[in-house]
């Protein structure tokens, strides 16, 4: 959408907010008007906040996660069972997984997965980390936690042939109708495989209380 | 929605960006995590621009529209018509209204309107400086451009009580159907008013044309 401002200062904050993802100049313009009517030292905290993230932020030597440190809160963790790996695309699926507070383990996370035709093979991510990792420690399970895709099953079978002469089980999280789904507006595949994949009812009421 | 993050910085710069209007903590995230792939210079860039915006920009003596200077662009302008000054609520509609490129005169912003039940009287607004405006410049017209809502309708009518003395005219602009607006969806009040000020037909071919 076209527009005129009488101010450089405005156009300028409205130019750099509609550079975000999903946002408009409409919807740059309705942030830069609400930060206008904010206390300077909020607006400040605000530009604060952002470049310190950019400049600070550090990326896990162990399992390239964000992280304040060289390695990260989880990772340092003694608490965590650090004998589970779970692999991740990246780190937007750690903060899912994280806030289910139901995974007690360790991540690691990839940075992508193999997408031949948009130029990622295995040397584009952290596939080869994981490999030491898996050779120098103690890692019992590599729980595959990546998209149900053709680019995420290949991952998946890539990463495991990598490992196989390695003492680790590699399982990959279930695939089913999502709680509270309707079946009726599951795709095919995934209708399939949970009938494919069906449990005994002891198994869901155990999940379900567990 | 509840989120855990192994980052603080990357936690605190989500705080920051969902306390903006519309913007949830995924959202947050989203615009996060973009600015994180993004490169230091045009991260600073950003931040650099919403702060220098909140510190630097100044609202008009004349029309307390926002301006880089004591006096915005458009009144100083010796190019525009200083006999008009269109009256609008707020500066999002000055932005409105330059977008059309249709308007060659002034503005006032009153910085809200009348609203008894919100604590908004005439003192809250910028009514006296529009007064001494039109008291000691030669302005011939005064276009309201307020909301079409009973407080805007109160405001016109406010402001031309107090004007009445004063050699101006007062118009407001037009109502009525929406250029592509479907008559069905119409409210009554906006239909009937429509009906009510019908134009000649030679008028609606000279307003297209002009």
């Amino acid at each position: 959408m076209f527009m005129i401002f009488s101010s450089k200062l405005i156009e300028d904050a409205v130019q750099e907010f509609s550079k975000l993802p999903g946002i408009g100049r409409k919807t740059a313009l309705r942030m830069v008007l609400q930060l206008l009517k904010t206390e300077e030292a909020e607006v400040d905290a605000f530009a604060n906040a952002v470049s310190r993230m950019r400049h600070e932020v550090k990326f896990c030597k162990v399992c390239n996660n964000v992280s304040d440190a060289e390695i990260c809160v989880i990772c340092v963790n003694p608490g965590r069972d650090h004998s589970k790996v779970c692999v991740v695309e990246n780190i937007r699926d750690v903060i899912a997984i994280e806030s289910t507070q139901q995974y007690n383990g360790l991540y690691h996370v990839l940075g992508g997965i193999l997408s031949p035709l948009d130029g990622i093979g295995p040397e584009q991510l952290y596939i080869a980390s994981l490999q030491e990792r898996v050779k120098n420690n103690a890692i019992e399970e590599l729980i595959m936690a990546l998209s149900p895709t053709i680019e995420g099953d290949t991952t998946v079978y890539y990463i495991a042939r990598q490992l196989k002469d390695l003492p680790v089980r590699i399982t990959t999280i279930a695939r089913g109708i999502a709680f509270g789904g309707e079946l009726e507006y599951a795709d095919e595949m995934t209708l399939a495989r949970s009938i494919a994949k069906r449990l005994p009812i002891e198994n869901y009421v155990n999940v379900k209380n567990s």
